[in-house]
């Protein structure tokens, strides 16, 4: 049978499962020769056997006296006793960090007896006191389960008392737990040790553990590991004290030690903060020899860990202590600095810095932001769901929006919910507020793929807008034309205008000279990201200024244009034309128009992308997105009726929007449905695509467009589709004496096309998985509808950690995905395979789709150096493994 | 090399695919000595490879040249024999009867000498010039594809012409023929022979045989046999004649022989219907000796083919000829009669019945019908949604038929369309016609749930609800109050009353004592299902009258107890109260209400079923279900604000029902969602369900109540859900004193559920598949937005052969339901499987759930008759294979 207990001697900083992150890095430090005050690690395995069968498991508590005994022999005090006592702190220790989360107990080992013994070796009376104060009051709460606020309410007017005060408070104390427990403070000192170790077990299970564990998504099977280990005290005089200190500056990554030092204090003392600490340098003035030794283990640990590194010390009397160390925690700047400048100093290999580097870090480098300022308050407060910064007058339609835009101005949309119809508002704003919706809402979804920042759901913010204005919570107003700022990274809403700055990193990658030492370091990691990922990465993009962007940003084709978002500003009444047609005439009329305008589209896009693919996809409208809002439309038409000011016009509308109005528009005439029920409408868009790639060959350019079916459920849709497009195509290609070899594949974005993905693979040249719609019709929820209230619920009831529509959820959808991947290549092992969804620019999904064999991802265009870098992460994981 | 021709004495009758049904029929008479004119058979094989590569195959032209020897030899006649010709028949016969559809060429041989020699030979010129006139218009048509209007106009003012008249139209034929074609009409026999046979094979891939065959689900790719045969006239005279003859009643299954026989005239004329037949009783009359001879070929075919045959056979000059025989078609009611009684003659046995009818033909027989008329009219076309003859009053609200129906009005609810507001109107009526929606509108949908007669989709039907009426297309005005008939079976809408009866089966099946042959036949064949099924039929039942009723119709329990629907009526008020709460005190106050009529309810269902299972599904509301309609609302607020009537209650009501208005409900907040974010809910129901179950043990039953959660997407929903509901029941355990045991089981109805059925199935008790919604989300489609348009759109592009929500889709849905059989039934080996969407009751999804191994299948009361039948078939088609 493996131990129970660990020594300090014996561990190593690899064995985190069995020690927790503290006590193996309390034990790699004393390996190390460093001065670690000596204790030993109660395992995690003890712990989960404790809490399997509720008790300590069997001879868990002789191995625990024997390392004592040899604890007590090392050092030559014992545990108890009266003249000289051993003293010990208890500390939870599990594996991933869970701060605040669980117990710690201190001063294990005074009781009425070695309180005297104690102020008689320090020969400070009020020292021992206020330890046994100290330890009355954590036993009491942790161990014992007492309300804190029964003890501090007790020290609350007790700020520096004298030793006579705080045997006083010391017996009130005692009288305390006496009551609460009906028994006595035990003073038996093995009796302490036992109840606190059993104490730090059960605070695994605390529901505040619990919630943390859920949010963070740690397993809850770990289990805490304990440490027990001699105390050392900062408090006993100003040639003591206690500090925590960084081998680099955690802000910014920047070289040199950084740190906080408290003299004559405990480590708690120094994070509380009740007292102004001095900086580290200020230690070197103070205790020059203690100084010395701190900077020697610093660096003696930043080179072992090859990593910066998060240290917490204590000087008892001159003598230094090392009482913890891990990894430090850091900025995303700091990381991606860190990680680059490791590199360049030969600790780290390149690919062990992109390994250490997240894309989700990478990626808040690149969102503008405001400056920090703690003063700054926020007037109202929504979902972050596009990140970034933006500052402009307060617009509140999209017509508004574009004429103000043009004219130079910077506007924020503000809307209480934006429809496509918003789209050309959208783009001209700097940034979107909304009053309802969640963060995968139309607004947040359309701004995270243009890369606006986007505030939504600011439910305290009611617009008024016959009055042009917003009204905010505190009954204040602000006017249409206001400035505004928005924070898409908090969520936050300031009056007037924030200082923002635009990241270096940005404008490098978008092309411009910038002097910077993180955005060098940044792009010298993305270039051996590039040479160790396998996935493409495209973008995204309906609009040639889209285009043109993700390919500066590095995207290797266009993965996603979608033709619907082509079709609006002024060119929508063609297409509401086109929906509410009731004969071909008025139909052709319609498509006769549209032809060139999209034909022009798709001439400048693949111009941007020259040399490199691009996949469009065919129109792909809900038809009410085209069409006004029925109840709208309704109480229009009612109320001008009562006025006896009938409009004709609206009654027909209204006549058409009626007829075409569908219960669940998601499930509705869609995609290729919708080419197969209105003809000639995919006709005209492939006769657009093959004319444009003909006018791109005459100029002399490389044109790669690809088709893309929507919605296909089977595969007897998509060969009826293939057919009439490719007989499109075939017709351009005669006109113009030219090859047209334009590949056609399709979407798998429903349930059914991914069970049937082989048949369908016999009439696709390639697949593109639309995770976004597929999440929807496998879970069988709109996300526009229940997403918000739903998985807040489900997250706080431990059913889901994470939203399926950010991160894909592999059980159920990505199973559906597998299976598709399984049937087309078992037909077509040359089947090119993509996903286009948002999940295409989240990072664990990226990595999924690299582990079953996708060829590219597809996302926004801003989110395309993060995936290239993702996209390493995940060859280089899969190596590891 | 198999040969590509056969002589019909070489054939027999189970060689359809190769020699066609008309071959195969032929070549088995001629084996059973009866007097067919000698022939021999064109393979199906010949015409596959003749359409696969635009010509004759190899040999096919020598085999065709030694049967054609091998006949003259044995008729002593020779084709294109001048003095004494032979004619031949060539008539096309594909596996499956495709009426009409194909090509028939008669008279081949004749030519301009030969019709001389034909004249001599039966002494006859006017049959000489008819019969080459009649060749001349059949190859014209047929096999030169002239328009047949070119020749029937010369023909139309041509009745009774003597021979010399018919020569002039020969002549005309001619010239026709020339004039069209460019060439001169073929007088080499042999070529005219050559080009019918190829005119026949081309025939298959017209297009009305194409749409033909899609719309019968016949496959594409069998091709059809060419039948040569010497041609024996029933038109030389008195003595000769044509008929067509039954062994049985063909429309009631009544044993005696049955069919029409006409004087001096070939089978088409019969057919053609020009001239009045007689009764084959005078034929005995007119030719004793044939008709006895008719009669024992008659009593031959019926004992050889153990069947109702259907013949047809010419008399030339007194000589019997058989011409063509096969099983023949019969109403359902003769199916089931003859079947049945063929079993009690031991001519077949019960298994054999069994195979013989299908559960649709069953199902025909138990919806009460109009009596025939062939003069009456429809003043309106619908969609024949939900089987069945309905009379009544038009009544154009829920409550006016609820209202009237109390008072003991037969009634017809008429509306635009149906919401579950009108589910107590629909349970009133005795019919629903509405103006708007497919067959799986709401409408159509809860009308066949209950046994309902419904027409919906009636376009023509205008609703003036103010004015209490509806307009009709011609512009004539029904009145509420007027009596109209519907026809579910036709989709026909009559006016006044048409007289209806209930089929005997009904009545006998609901318990009642009726004399009648064809309910005995039914019910003995059904007995025999029972025994031979291994699935378990259950009904869907709602409320106790249901329960009873299905037990009677012979359910073994229930297998989908909605309990939504028993929120309708009064408590709809308090589901609206329950949903639009906005504190829990609200929403307790309301389910406290709720539980004791659920629980009520639930005591009622369990004594009607006693002994066997109920599975409860917990509530599954849309929520837009339980609310008013957005539009609607908005518009009588707006119009009651413009008139300075503001309404409180409507105001606050808008607000809320804006608040939870949802894009799309079907993926919305429902089912075991709601249960999740509702506090107390499925508590409510859980505790409803054990004291009802209490109840019911103390009063001595034997309740078995199983308790279904619906829109389960993860184990994880399931295992939260499972812990309370079990909670609520041990406490009414504990209460009551009681050992409940319930099982907990979930509905696979999303994509999710199905691939991780696995986990799952850990949690679940029993699944129950919803084929409905499964079906939608799989699909990505909601059945009442597209159905209607769409399906049909699908069907004649031929992408799909029928809708999925009437017979399962096995490819799409079918595998998803597959894996999760497999996935759960791999975690748990005695998981129960049962399904309880509308496919339970459909016949082809029943051989579907039979073959994958499911326990049970649930279907509405009026159709567990079918699927019991249905069940047992499916046994019976795998033990055949």
């Amino acid at each position: 049978m493996a131990s129970y207990v660990w020594d300090f001697t014996h561990g190593t900083k690899d064995q985190k499962d069995l020690l927790g992150g503290k006590g193996a890095n309390l034990a790699e430090m004393t390996r190390l020769g460093l001065p670690v005050p000596p204790g030993f690690t109660v395992t995690t395995e003890a712990c989960r056997a404790f809490l399997a069968d509720g008790r300590e498991p069997d001879g868990l508590e002789e191995e625990i006296d024997e390392h004592l005994c040899a604890l007590e022999a090392r050092i030559g005090r014992r545990l108890g006793d009266v003249a000289d006592p051993l003293l010990l702190s208890v500390r939870s220790g599990a594996k991933f960090s869970m701060p605040g989360m669980m117990e710690t107990v201190l001063d294990i080992g005074l009781n009425d007896q070695t309180v005297v013994g104690l102020a008689t070796q320090s020969g400070d009376e009020r020292f021992a006191a206020d330890s046994y104060r100290r330890l009355l009051q954590m036993f009491g709460t942790t161990v014992l389960g007492i309300d804190g606020a029964a003890f501090s309410d007790r020290m609350d007017a007790a700020a520096d008392l004298d030793a006579d005060r705080l045997r006083e408070v010391v017996a009130d104390f005692k009288a305390i737990i006496r009551e609460r427990t009906g028994s006595e403070f035990p003073q038996d000192p093995r009796e302490q040790l036992r109840q606190a170790i059993r104490a730090v077990f059960a605070s695994w299970n605390t529901p505040r553990a619990v919630l943390y564990r859920r949010h963070e998504r740690i397993p809850e099977d770990l289990g805490t590991a304990v440490n027990v280990q001699v105390m050392v005290f900062g408090n006993r005089g100003p040639t003591s004290g206690s500090g925590v200190c960084f081998t680099r500056d955690p802000a910014t990554g920047e070289p040199g030690v950084y740190g906080d030092y408290l003299q004559n204090a405990q480590g708690e003392d120094v994070v509380a903060g009740i007292r102004n600490t001095v900086s580290l340098a200020d230690l070197a003035d103070l205790d020059r020899a203690s100084y010395d030794e701190l900077l020697l283990a610093m660096s003696v640990l930043e080179h072992h860990y090859a990593d910066m590194c998060d240290i917490e010390f204590t000087i008892e009397d001159g003598t230094l202590w090392m009482l913890q160390t891990r990894v430090g925690k850091r900025t995303p700047a700091a990381a991606v600095q860190i990680a680059a400048d490791l590199v360049a100093e030969e600790q780290i290999d390149p690919d062990e810095a992109l390994r250490r580097v997240t894309g989700t870090q990478l990626a808040a480098l690149m969102f503008p932001q405001f400056a920090p300022d703690l003063t700054r308050r926020a007037v109202a407060t929504g979902l972050n769901a596009s990140p970034g910064a933006a500052v402009g007058r307060v617009v509140l339609d999209s017509a508004t929006a574009v004429e103000w835009a043009e004219r130079g101005e910077a506007v924020i949309l503000v809307r209480k919910e934006t429809t496509p119809e918003d789209l050309a508002g959208m783009m001209a704003a700097r940034g979107i507020l909304t009053a309802r919706g969640g963060k995968t809402s139309h607004a947040a979804v359309v701004a995270r793929g243009m890369g606006r920042t986007c505030v939504c759901g600011a439910e305290s913010v009611t617009i008024d807008l016959p009055g042009r204005r917003l009204r905010l919570a505190d009954g204040s107003e602000v006017a249409e034309g206001d400035v505004i700022s928005i924070d898409g990274t908090t969520g936050e809403v300031f009056l007037g205008e924030v200082p923002v700055s635009e990241p270096a990193l940005v404008r490098r990658l978008e092309g411009e000279v910038v002097d910077d030492r993180l955005a060098d370091a940044a792009l010298g990691l993305l270039d051996r990201a590039d040479l160790v990922r396998r996935l493409e990465v495209r973008a995204n993009a309906d609009t040639p200024d889209d285009a043109r962007r993700a390919r500066r940003l590095g995207a290797g084709g266009i993965g996603l244009c979608r033709t619907e978002h082509m079709f609006l500003g002024e060119r929508r009444g063609l297409v509401e034309r086109l929906i509410v047609a009731e004969d071909d005439a008025e139909r052709e009329i319609a498509l006769a128009r549209l032809e060139p305008l999209q034909r022009q589209d798709f001439a400048e896009i693949l111009e941007a992308m020259d040399g490199l693919p691009v996949t469009i996809r065919l129109i792909d409208p809900p038809l009410h997105e085209f069409l006004p809002d029925l109840t709208d439309l309704a109480v229009r038409v009612a109320l001008e009726d009562e006025r006896h000011e009938e409009d004709e016009h609206d009654h027909e509308l209204l006549a058409a929007v009626r007829r075409l109005h569908e219960q669940n528009p998601m499930l509705g005439l869609r995609g290729v449905r919708l080419g197969i029920v209105v003809p000639g409408l995919f006709d005209m868009q492939a006769t657009a695509i093959a004319e444009a790639t003909a006018d791109r060959i005459e100029a002399g350019g490389d044109p790669r467009p690809e088709v893309m079916v929507p919605l296909v459920a089977s595969a007897g849709e998509l060969a009826l589709v293939r057919t009439q497009l490719e007989q499109a195509v075939a017709a351009v290609a005669t006109r113009r004496g030219l090859d047209l070899a334009i590949p056609i594949g399709t979407m798998i974005e429903l349930p059914r096309a991914a069970v049937t993905a082989d048949r369908i693979a016999g009439v696709a040249d390639f697949f593109s998985f639309g995770t976004n719609d597929l999440t929807q019709t496998t879970w069988g929820f709109s996300r526009d509808d229940v997403e918000a209230e739903f998985f807040t619920a489900y997250r706080d009831r431990g059913i889901l950690p994470v939203s399926p529509f950010e991160s894909i959820d592999v059980d159920g959808v990505g199973s559906l995905v597998q299976q598709a991947v399984r049937l087309g290549r078992g037909v077509r092992p040359d089947l090119h395979l993509g996903v286009c969804g948002e999940h295409g620019g989240d990072p664990d999904s990226i990595h999924f789709f690299d582990r079953i064999g996708l060829d590219y991802v597809s996302c926004s265009p801003y989110r395309v150096p993060v995936a290239r870098w993702e996209a390493a992460r995940a060859r280089l994981a899969v190596r590891s493994v």
